[in-house]
Parts: structure tokens; C-alpha cells; sequence
């Protein structure tokens, strides 16, 4: 049986915040739990945390089939996710699992696997680097609720080209003070899975705990959820008649 | 303040079923209404019903303002509907109001308006023309709870090239007894608008009682559902430094 | 029998020239006669010029009947074209001319309906503003030899939402000075014919001497022009067994 | 300095032409000599063939530089395709390389690793399986020349649901005798590079003698084929001003 609640697994990669004292003194507990509590805080979400270093990546296989959406976050330590693991989450991804992939989590290997491209980009840590990012699907419900533009007042750049399939949707284009753009929230399928690429988050500064942000990953992770169960996904041969 | 419940309104054209004695037999109370208690039993939505001899073909500015998502069937009375309720629906539509159009609503006004395009096809009424409609886009909500395929034993043959532009998502695909196929649902997003158009249903078979066809009509509904409020549509003139 | 050349026609309102002189100064002979040039000076193009002034605009069925790509630029004028002629156009899109829209073409009669939407956006006319524009498809034949961004020191700014449906590319997204960015080429198909609008070309900058806006609009006439004959499209009634 | 005529290297995995007597009486040469035979009849073509068995398959680092487009056909030793060859042919697609992935090509590891999803579908070898296929983007380059539909008397059924990611275009669209439908011409880019996907090639039958399937791999081929100096692709750091 099927739990009524939304079932949201928040993966972060954990380096970074017992590495750098800054990025421990912004999150104490690490971004993914900043994230998975203003997940939780929406209600109606039975939020989990999995990092890196937990056995499996806490990603194990009875954890990714109660998984209904999962939200990942990585940089430092992209080659150490173990490839077994990748590809059980890129299976469930076609199974109907949505996926949430923040920031720099663009180079993850689960990210450039389900986007068939480099997945690369132009980037810059500067001060004074002013994030505007634009709604460009009114109405689309990943920014229900948001103006027409909102303000980061301090993230790294990043700058196109950003080498990815040509989205099904393009939700969000940032301006930077260097005057640089990027497609910050797109959307894609797999399979039967849904996924949103969405940009902000660089570790040194306190995007997630911007609300504007946190809105646009929880409505991200409502837009992504399953319609299971996701029947009709069936392979291979057929007698003549059968239909 | 918003209704929780969806607010639909089925349109019927409303013409065959008072010129053709079979149509009426299949459909005593019209197609619209068929249609209209199908959704109503499914749960949470107010439906009510318009047609085309309605002042205002039933579509007056507080009908549309107060529905969510209006579904529209029309087949020999497409040139009698007045140009300014079109716009009306369009405008609707651009603000966020999904839009099923079933069947020969191909040819419709409003759908035409909206797409850009002729929205011909080919086309033929013929005795044991069975319709098998292929799922294409598993996990999709249009097709919640669907099997791989379903057949309807008797329909109408609509055959490609249909002149519509690509689809979003073509999330059914037909094939017919005479060997033609059809991209037979196809999803289009115009300004906060959802578009779903729908092929089954010529008006001399029963295809509306169809458990099938129903279910599908019913998810589309839900599909199609905005956002409201869908903020951030505003134009014209700013002033520098306005960011 | 074909031409061998691609047959071009530049279509220009041709008003603001002969109201501003400011504008006459930059364009004496008009914006349609610099960008007609351009494109003429790139070889195996036959290039001719058609205005609002002109019988029938000047495009005549005859003339129509012999373009295979069009280029428009309108802004004080779109009322004034009739109807009439707009569908005519429109046809011959749909059998297979291309289609450039240049800058505050966005509002021509043309391209709202075979956008279907309102095609409206935010606007800004201030000293120093600045646009860049940058690549997002590299690779693609509109941006052939282009570099990964380009800049014109001069220009009005259009901003996001920019009310058009979901492109099928997204060739170069802009920012402005004042923090907006614009997705400026964008390509979308409506039947058999090609569709690129390009944002650059306010009448009061020398945009249209620009070497990179005129190298993308060459390019683009290009990627535009049809595969003729575009064999393929009927419609109607078919019998069972014609397959 | 660039070849005026394109390069095209047609790869055949060669497997069945030496397994089976009927396969090797319909390509007595192979598969991959009969298609690069027919490309090369069409004028201004450089063609040449690699295969499984050559060293490195015969896509050497110098094959590849100097291959405008990539035809490829497998079916019987996906997995033994070396992982590092794929690797440096995605490379060579995202860098602006054409390619045309033939029939069961949709299981090789290259398209795998392009589309990120499993590429799976249902099949069915019969006696009396005709295939219609029918044309859904009329003027595109791919169909030039074609008719609306044609038909292959006999080939292997392939169907719905095909896992691929939503195509960017979808060109043509099957039916089979058994009442499945395939999308069987899709178009898709991946960085710099386009892919078409064509269903039609069972090695059982004559298919690459078909003069209809021979004309869209040669239009395909044609649409593939890139705007070299692919430029603009260009990642990583960027200092503040450079702009």
C-alpha cells in the first residue's frame, strides 16, 4: 500500500561542511538538513536525509523504492558516489522517482548519466555577484506563488553555454552582475521520471535559507512527485494477435 | 477566495443530438452532460455544462472567470460560434485555465487559434474501424492507472500528417484498421494555460461511455488544473534601476 | 521549375523612417533596403524589398508564391496590415517559407497567430543599455561562426516573461544593463514552414549595420529557408483499403 | 583546412552477415557496403565503412576527426563494443558530429549513453508483418521527397512504449500488421551534435534495398551533418569584467 504522505529523500554530500568552517557555521547540520526541514515544514512530506558517507550512500534499495522524490546536492566528491549506486537511482528515475538536482550537483555522474552531455558550464566566486533569476513559465506550478523575478544578493556565477539537452521546460533564466545568463530551472523526463535542474546554492553563501529559494524546491519536489503506481511500462516480444 | 474544489466546464457543441435520432439514442442528454457527470462522479470537481445555444454559448465572462478547466466538443457548428467568445476562451486560457478539446474540436475555433496551425487531417467513418490507442509517455497523469493500450471496438479513423505543431508531450498514439495512425493525445502549454487535445469520440458510437476514454478525459481534467494564483504575468515599460 | 538561389524577401513597415530623421539618418534608404543588402552581399540569394506602402504590401500572391524565406520588421504599424494579406502569409508559412521576425515583430499580426499567444514582454528605451547576448545552442546553423557571446553597446531592452509558446530551441538567451534577460532567438515550426525570431533592432540604434546581428539574421534565413517541394500534406476523407 | 564533400562513415557491427546464409545472401557485402554504397550514389559524399571486428572497431581518433556524420547498425554484440571507443564517439556527437542510429541501434551503447533511458520497446519477428510508415513533419529535410506514407512489405515489428526521452522532433510514425504503432524517425541534439533515430532494418529482410528507406538515410545523413567550425563551446572559469 501506498503511503498518503509524499515520501522526499534530501541527499547531500556532506564534504564541504566539515571541511570548510564557514560553510559548517551557515549550515551546522549540513545543507541537506536545512533543506529536508523547510521540505518538512510544508506538511503533507515524510522527509528523510542520505548522505555520501552512510553505508550505500544511504541510498539503499529499500530506501530509493520509498523514495518518491529525491533531491540531491554534491560538488566536491562527485567521483566517489559508487557507480552501482548511480545506476540504481537512474532506475528508479525511469520507474517514476522525481529527482531535484541542486547547484553544482550539474556534474553529478546521476545528472550527466539521465542527460546524455557534458553537463558543463562557465562559473565565477566574486563578490558583489548579484543573482537575478527571471520566471519565464508563469504559471508553471515549480514557481507558484513567486513574482515575476526574485534577487539572490550574493552566489557564484554560473554562465551558459550549459551544456544540456534542450529542456522540456525553461522555468527560470538568471542575470548576473557580469552580466552572464544561465537557465536556472528546467525541466526534463526520463522514463517515467521527472526531473528539475535548478542552480542556486553555492555553499559559502546562505541561498538556502533564502525563502524564495526553499518555495521553488518545494514546489519543485510537488511538481516532480509520481503518479503511481506508473503502469504500462512493459518490454520486449509480443505473438501476433495479442493485442 | 478559491474554491478547493475544480471548477469544469463541459461545452457541447449540442447539434447532432438534435438532428440525428441515432446520436440522440446513445446520448439522450447530449455528449456534454455524459461527459460532464463522468468527471462529477470522479470526485472534488464542480462541473457544469455549456453549449452552443447558451447565450453566450454558455460561456459569459463569469463562467470563464469561475472555471478551471473547460473541455470543448464541437463538430458541425465550428463557424457559428462568435469570434469574441474565442477571444474570451483564449484569454482565459493565456491566464492560466487548462483546456481539453476532444475529438473533432480539431477543427475548432479556439483550438485553432491556439495552435497556430490548419489542425487538418485525414479522416473516414467505416464499419469495423477498431481504434488502438498506444500509451507513449508511461507515468504520465493523462494516463494514471492506464494499461500499455486499450482498444475502442468501434470509432471514427483520424489519420496523420495532423497539422499541429510538435507536441509538449504526445502521450497517446492510434492506430486504426485501415493501417493509418494518429498521435491521438498531445499536450501544449500556451501562456499559464495547459492544452490537452483528445481524438476519441465521434458522436455516433458510444465512445463517451467507455470506461477508457472516461478515465482519461478525467485525468486530463486534473491535468490540466493551474496553479492559481499564477502571479508574475506583467508587461509594458520599466524604468532602470526598477530590479 | 526551382530557382537555384534562395529568394528572400525583406519586408519592412518603412515608417519610422520617413516620421524621425533621426532614424532616416541611420537608414537612409530604410531598415528593409540594409538588411535586404546584407543578405544580398552573401551570394546565391536573389533579394527583394517589400513594404507596407506597397499594393497589397507588396506581397502579392505572385510574390509570395516566389519567396522562400521572408523577413519582417513592424512596430507602429501593426494595425494597418490587412488581415487578408497576414493570412496569406500564413498559408505560405504553412506549406513550407520561412519566417524571420526581427525585434518589435514580435507584435505583428503574423507572428501573434502563429504564436497562438500575446507575445508581449517588458521594454525599456535608456541611455547605456548595454545587451549581450550569449549562445545557448552551440552548434546550431543560426549561430554558425559566432563566437560564445556578442555584445551591442546600444539597444532597447526587452525583458522576461516573454509570452511565447515553449520554443522547440532556445538559440541565445540576452541580459541588459539593468539586470532583465530575453530569450533572443528562438526557432519554433508551424507545418511545413520554419520560424526564427530574432530580438535585436531598435530603429534608433544602427543595430541593422551591426556585423554580428547581420551575420545571425544570413544565418538564419538559411536554417529557415524549405525543403521544397514539401510533399506530404493532404487531408480529407480517405476509404478504407487506399493504404 | 574542411572537405567541401561530407564525410560519412558507416558502421556495421557484421555480425549476422556471417552467421546466417539468408542475411548474407540479401548484403552479400554487409549491411554497412550497402548503405554506404547508396549514400554514396547520391553525389558528394566521401563514404566510408568500419566495423566491429577492425582495430578499434574502425573508429580510430583519426576516423573520427575526419567523419562528418556517423551511421550506425548493431544488434547481436552490443556488449562487446569497447566502453572507451563509445566514450570518444559521444565525445566526437557532443563536438558537433552527426549521427543516424539504425533499427536495433536503439540497444547500442552509444544511443544508451546519449539518450540516458533504457531505449527498450516491444518486438515481434512474423511472417506477413507489413510496416506503414507515415509521415508527421511534412517539408522536413528528412522526408524530403517522400509521399505521406509508405509501405515495407515485410519487417520485424517494433512498439509503443519506445523509452526514449521526448524526441525534439518526430518525423515519422509506424504501424504494423499487428496493430502497433512505433515512433520510427525522432530527432533529437546532444551538445553541438544532431541524432535521427530510423526504425526500418531487420537483417532478415531486404530493407536497405528499399529505395524509400535508402532516401531518408540519405536525407537523414545530409540533416546531420554540421556547421562546422562548430565555435562557442567554451566552460570553466571566468574572471569578473571579461565580458
Amino acid at each position: 500500500m501506498m503511503s498518503q504522505k509524499l515520501r522526499v529523500t534530501v541527499w547531500g554530500e556532506n564534504v564541504h561542511e566539515h571541511e570548510n568552517p564557514l560553510v559548517a557555521k551557515i549550515y551546522p547540520d549540513g545543507m541537506h538538513c536545512t533543506i529536508a526541514d523547510a521540505i518538512a515544514e510544508e506538511g503533507n512530506c515524510e522527509v528523510r536525509t542520505a548522505t555520501l558517507q552512510d553505508p550505500e550512500h544511504g541510498l539503499s534499495a529499500t530506501v530509493l523504492e520509498n523514495t518518491d522524490v529525491l533531491v540531491w546536492w554534491g560538488h566536491a566528491a562527485h567521483g566517489k558516489v559508487e557507480d552501482a549506486i548511480v545506476e540504481r537511482v537512474q532506475k528508479r528515475v525511469w520507474e517514476g522517482m522525481g529527482l531535484i538536482v541542486l547547484h553544482s550537483g550539474h556534474f553529478s555522474k546521476i545528472f550527466r548519466k539521465l542527460m546524455g552531455t557534458t553537463c558543463d558550464l562557465k562559473w565565477r566566486v566574486s563578490e558583489n555577484e548579484r543573482e537575478t533569476l527571471w520566471v519565464t513559465r508563469p504559471g508553471h506550478p515549480i514557481v507558484k506563488g513567486m513574482d515575476d523575478h526574485f534577487v539572490i544578493p550574493q552566489e557564484e556565477m554560473y554562465g551558459e553555454y550549459f551544456d544540456i539537452p534542450e529542456p522540456m521546460e525553461t522555468v527560470l533564466i538568471s542575470s548576473f552582475a557580469g552580466g552572464e545568463v544561465f537557465r536556472s530551472g528546467v525541466t526534463f523526463t526520463r522514463g517515467a521520471g521527472r526531473i528539475f535542474y535548478f542552480r542556486p546554492g553555492h555553499e559559502m553563501y546562505p541561498t538556502y535559507h533564502d525563502r524564495n529559494v526553499l518555495k521553488i524546491i518545494e514546489n519543485g519536489v510537488r511538481w516532480a512527485a509520481p503518479t503511481w503506481p506508473a503502469k504500462g511500462v512493459s518490454f520486449g516480444n509480443r505473438k501476433m494477435g495479442w493485442v
